[in-house]
Formats: C-alpha cells, sequence, structure tokens
C-alpha cells in the first residue's frame, strides 16, 4: 500500500472523531495504525448512525486502513500487551479524559520508562491541567466556548455552528501536526515528548483574524452571513432561481459596478474601497441584493466570468461529489469492504506527488488484527493467545473474511 | 528561541491567507522563515484593514517571526539570489496561482535541479492541474464550492460561511502536514518533492461525516442551525436571558428529561434513542425551547453541571480572551514591536511539552533581513547589496529599529 509514512507505527487508544481523524491521516500517509478497541463493544462509534448494511459509515469513513486489536486494558495482562506494543511503536494517541491514562497506570511517564523514544500525543477538550481538565467537552460545546458559534450565522439572528464537526477535526489536524513535528525533532535529539492538545485552543488559533480584529479595534466581531469582515462585495447573493457567490479583490469595484449594469456607484465616495464599502454596507446592501436578484445565477456567471471578476455556485454535497475537479483529483474513492461490498469514502487531500498512497483496505472489524498483531509483531504463540481470549483479555475475529 | 523545528530554514513566497497560515505554524514552531515579497509593496496583507498605528494588524497576526527578505524575482539577479537560497534551504511554500512559478522560471523542475532536497509545496484553489487550474479561488469561492456554506445556516434559510477564512486556513493546516510528512520521508529517501494542495480537496477532506452520510443514505445535508445531524439535543438553546449550549451522549436522555423535569418523555417511544430524536425531532424541537426559555443561561448551567449534563456557554470573541482555561494556557501572547509597541496576538496551539518553543518577535518591515540574509547566508558583500539595492533588484530598510 505504501505511502511516505511507511515505517511509522502508531498505537492508536483513540475513539469517537478527533482522535481518530489524526490517526487517519497518518494512516492514509502510509503509517501502521494499531488501533486498541475495548473487547465486546470497540470504538462506541461504531454504533453511530446512519449504518450501511449494518456497519456504521461514521466508524468506515474515520477507521479505514487501520488494524483493529481488542485488548482489555483494566486487566493486567492487557496493560503489559499494550506496553510491549508501546515498545515496538514511535507514537501513542488518546483522547481520553484527562487522568485516564494515569488511572490505567499507563500515563506517558511509565510510556517513557518502558521507550524512551515514544511520542505521546493526548487530546483533550481544555487541555491536560486545571482548571478546565475535566470539564465536558464535546464539540458542539467546544465551538461554542471557543467563539466561532458567535461569528458565525445571519446579522443579529441567532448563534449557528458551522455544518461540520470542526471542533474535533480542527484538533485532530493539529495533532497531526504535532506528532510530525515532534518526529522531525526526535531526528536531532533521539528522545520522544508529551503533546497537549486542547482542542479550544485550537478553535482560538484558526480565528485568528476575528482576535486580531478585536485587538485592534475592541470592537467584538459579529456574525456576517456569508461576508468578510474587511472586504465587500465578497460573499453570497440570491439570484433569479439560487445563489452565487462573488468575491471582489483589490482594484475590481469599477469592474463588478459595470457588470450589475451601476457604473453611477463607480465615483460615489462611500463605496470607493473595500474599507468604505465595509462601512457603508448598510446602504450598500439593498442596492446590491436587489440587483443580485435580477438574473439567474448562470446568467451572472456568465457575465462575472467574462470580466475575470471571482464567483462560484453555493454547491451542496451531492454537487461537490460531482464536481468536475473533486472527480479529476479523486478525492471520492471506493474501497472493497468485506460486509458493505464497496465503501464510498472521501480520499486524503494530502497529494505528496513522489510518494502518493493508496487507501486500498476498509475499517477493521472489532478484533480483526489481534491475532496477527500479538503473532507477527509480539511473538505470542497460538496456545497463549487462546488462553488470552479465554480469560477475556484479547477479542479475536473468529472468521477471517 | 528554540522550538522543535529549530535548524529547519522555510523559503517562503506566500501571501494573503492560506500559505501564510502554514509558514506562521512551521516559524511558531522554531522553523526559520524567510519571506520572500516584492520590492515596494510586498505581501498586499500589509494594506488589509484594521491598522494598529499603521500596521496591518492581519499581517502582524500571520506574519510574527518571520523575517523579510524583499527580492524583485522578474529579474535574473533576483532569481538568481532566490535559487541560492533554495540550495540553502528545506522547504520552499508558494501560494499563486498554478503556473506562476513555471512563467518566472523557478518551478519545482528548476528548484530541484539546485537542491534535489529541497521539498516544495504548492496552495491553490483546486490544485495544480486542469480543468479548473486556473479558476479564481479566494476563500469565500471555495467554502461555497465545497459545500460547507449548503451545510452551515438556520434550517430553511440561505447559505451561511462558518465565521472565520477556512477555506484558506484549512489548507494552511493539510500543507503543514504534507511538508512535515515529506520532512520524514527525505530522511529515509534522502529526496525531497512537490506537494500539491488544493483547498478545495481540503474542504472535502473536513466534511468527510456529511460525505459519508450522503453515501449512506442517498439524503443531501442541509443547515442545522447548531445541532448535530446525528445526536439529540445537542445544539444551543435559546434561555431566558442568553444561550446555552446541551449536549446529551449514550444513556443521559433520561437524566435530562428530569433536569427540564419533563419525566414524562423519558418513555416516549418517539424519543427513545438519539435516532429516533433525530427522525422526530419536528416534534420535540418545540417542546426543547419552550422548556429551555423558562430559566436563565446561569440556572440552566447549575442543573445540568449537578448532573453532570455537557453544557456551556457560547462565548463571543472578548469572553473567550477572557476565558481561565485561555489565560492558563497563554494562548493570547504580547510581543514588542518597534511601531506598534506591544502586540496582542494567538499563540501557537501546539503544546510539545519537552521543546516548548517561543514566540518573541513580531511581524518584520518589508525587507527587513534582506541585508542580514544575503550577507550571513549568502556572503553577499556591502558593495554588492548596495550595488543589488541601487540597482531595484532588492529593498534594505534603511534604519534598522
Amino acid at each position: 500500500m505504501g505511502g511516505p509514512l511507511t515505517g511509522i507505527r502508531v498505537i492508536d487508544l483513540t475513539w469517537i472523531l478527533s482522535g481518530p481523524y489524526t490517526t487517519m491521516i497518518l494512516c492514509d500517509l502510509g503509517a501502521e495504525v494499531i488501533k486498541i478497541e475495548r473487547p465486546g463493544t470497540g470504538d462506541i462509534a461504531r454504533g453511530n448512525r446512519p449504518f450501511i448494511d449494518g456497519v456504521s459509515s461514521y466508524f468506515l469513513s474515520l477507521n479505514r486502513r487501520k488494524k483493529s486489536v481488542a485488548i482489555n486494558l483494566a486487566s493486567e495482562e492487557g496493560k503489559e500487551i499494550f506496553l510491549k506494543l508501546v515498545e515496538t511503536g514511535n507514537i501513542v494517541v488518546e483522547n481520553f479524559v484527562p487522568g485516564t491514562m494515569k488511572k490505567l497506570g499507563l500515563n506517558y511517564e511509565v510510556l517513557k520508562e518502558r521507550n524512551p523514544r515514544i511520542i505521546y500525543a493526548a487530546i483533550s477538550g481544555y487541555g491536560q491541567n486545571e482548571p478546565y481538565a475535566l470539564k465536558s467537552a464535546l464539540d458542539v460545546i467546544i465551538q461554542a466556548a471557543g467563539g466561532i458559534m458567535s461569528i458565525t450565522g445571519e446579522p443579529g439572528g441567532p448563534p449557528v455552528k458551522p455544518g461540520a464537526s470542526l471542533g474535533d477535526i480542527i484538533a485532530g489536524l493539529f495533532t497531526a501536526i504535532s506528532i510530525l513535528t515532534a518526529l522531525e525533532e526526535r531526528h536531532r535529539s533521539g528522545e520522544g515528548q508529551m503533546i497537549d492538545i486542547s482542542m479550544l485552543d485550537c478553535q482560538v488559533a484558526v480565528q485568528e483574524n476575528a482576535f486580531e480584529r478585536y485587538f485592534a479595534t475592541g470592537e467584538i466581531p459579529r456574525p456576517l452571513g456569508t461576508r468578510h469582515p474587511v472586504f465587500v462585495p465578497f460573499q453570497a447573493f440570491a439570484t433569479k432561481d439560487g445563489y452565487i457567490v462573488v468575491a471582489i479583490v483589490g482594484e475590481q469595484w469599477p469592474l463588478f459596478c459595470a457588470a450589475i449594469d451601476r457604473v453611477d456607484l463607480i465615483d460615489d465616495e462611500r463605496f470607493k474601497d473595500g474599507y468604505t464599502r465595509t462601512q457603508n454596507y448598510a446602504i450598500l446592501e439593498p442596492i446590491l441584493t436587489q440587483v443580485m436578484k435580477t438574473r439567474t445565477t448562470q446568467e451572472w456567471a456568465e457575465i462575472f466570468e467574462s470580466m475575470e471578476i471571482s464567483c462560484g455556485p453555493v454547491n451542496t454535497i451531492d454537487k461537490v461529489v460531482a464536481h468536475p475537479q473533486i472527480q479529476h483529483r479523486n478525492m471520492i474513492i471506493k474501497v472493497p469492504h468485506p460486509k458493505v461490498g464497496e465503501v464510498h469514502l472521501v480520499n486524503t487531500p494530502i497529494k505528496l506527488l513522489r510518494t502518493p498512497s493508496k487507501i486500498s483496505r476498509p475499517s477493521p472489524e472489532l478484533g480483526e488484527h489481534t491475532e496477527e498483531v500479538l503473532r507477527t509483531l509480539l511473538g505470542f504463540r497460538e496456545e497463549e493467545i487462546l488462553r488470552l481470549k479465554d480469560a477475556g483479555i484479547i477479542q479475536l475475529v473468529e472468521c477471517h473474511p
């Protein structure tokens, strides 16, 4: 299967979303990801709807290509198997409530004793330390706490959450960056280290511009529909039959005025640059929304494109799937799955041209790789594996597909 | 200043947002980022409002700690200086319209001749190749094209853009991951490579769940206000005096019913699990919205917290700045700036505990480091530097602060 991270082994304790998103990225790039799951239930995301032929599409999407090893970490023998895996690995990732690993006796300090080169990444809502470490921190709680819901929505309207679980996913992205940075550092120092990622911190980091505007002006940023805070027009408009997004940059205002047949606006002092158009938006808005409703999306697109004014449609998800460039870049892939037949997945957007990777394996059954990993990686014999299974320390999949 | 990426040198051709966000992350982690700017104007983000004492807060935020070297890349001598820098560097990043570097004669193939180990990352709206490569692709255009605007907003309402420039910023995050992955791969292969990141691909990647739901059910995902597509309740509610976010997971529904004094709902078949509550949301919604308006946010918070039900406020940006955990984790920092005095910046959320980094230098003046870099890195002598300056090939800052 290959990929640029071939040879990197990740011992993956993550569940639901933020952590699995991190390890999905590493796995997509060729790392070997050994997902440690609790016997019986596994990652609770296996129960998230909707299902395809009884398999969670949520789980399918996030866990493609990973190996599932089911171990009971509450048992002493289970802990020892985990520690042996840590000795063979490069990276451990977990997104438990802070303190969980310490309660299990498997915190970083313990792991480091067994493998000083291990890189240990912990993701949590608020970070590993007080005062907020133990507060419950699901995606929507963090998107609300971090401010993005206060700057998303219609002007004057209620708060709106961006339509993706960005509280989790953005933390997953920063965790991947952190892990790869620690790997790079380890080439020089020879040592691993602990990484402490807070979902709340990550929310603040991606809203840097809202914070900078607040620091610069003292004004609290508010929701703006589809508008940009300092460029106008730079938004979606309703047309005769739908919506169109238009973005005017630099010196294009006169061109735009010509396109909408309102050359009288060109010399209007109130609208001479992005700043004054933002200041006088209350006056400009009704003029623009009215004129934009006079033509269809297609008509406007032809006019704007002929003038090299940036514009585009507001695509629904089905339109994105069918988008010529998304197809061209192979962003929607099909992977065979023993139960589901073929599953559609979103491909990685990470295109390293000399070392491409291919997602050729679906998400695993619970415990699908327990036997393989214990046997080949840790050297356990058949009878030992059966004893551990009978003792409820590990779970195997009886019938391999 | 230190940091885990100390010793990594980035030759940075980026401007505005997506590329500068990538190189900001690398720079925050200790990489040396040499920002190549056009003499005279520099990165046009230097002109973005609002200003603090004449300095763009937008530019300040994204370019802290970087070095500015002003070179005219249209001139032959300018190109040669750039190529000499590439010989000394590890990474080149650019976010021009595809084809720009080729027109300059500075495309990857040319750079690779001079330094086969160079990692060259290109960010664009749609990727480097046809059919969409040359289409204009500003943040709002990509957020509309990629689908997130179609799943953000009020149910039945117009499309809404998430309140941050996530089209650019998420591409910046994936580019940082790509570069660090290529660095890791280079330790084994000894070779650099080209990276081709499309902002549109990245939008699709972070909406993986919306795409999976569409593949699983054929239903086109729609905006849901603050709701989650499969968990209910998992959203913001208006209270007597504001909003509160509540997130019910697993078996907490009876607990929640008790909290809102509606134990009669516990045994209602229509609401027995997250799936049926989602299916019957039209019936459940008026019940919940009505009851949630009967108490203040603080009253609800006390009730839910006493029952360990996840809840939290919808914070505005000022409240986030003052948040105890944000303060505790030092997420808002102050950096001295020669013109502005002290600037407030959002700190990096990447906490590598053994190798912390410190953002101790502000964004540079245009050409502030031209002389230093040419002299110390490339060995240019004083008279050569003055000749290049007089010829308009480079720009220096006359008075060093």
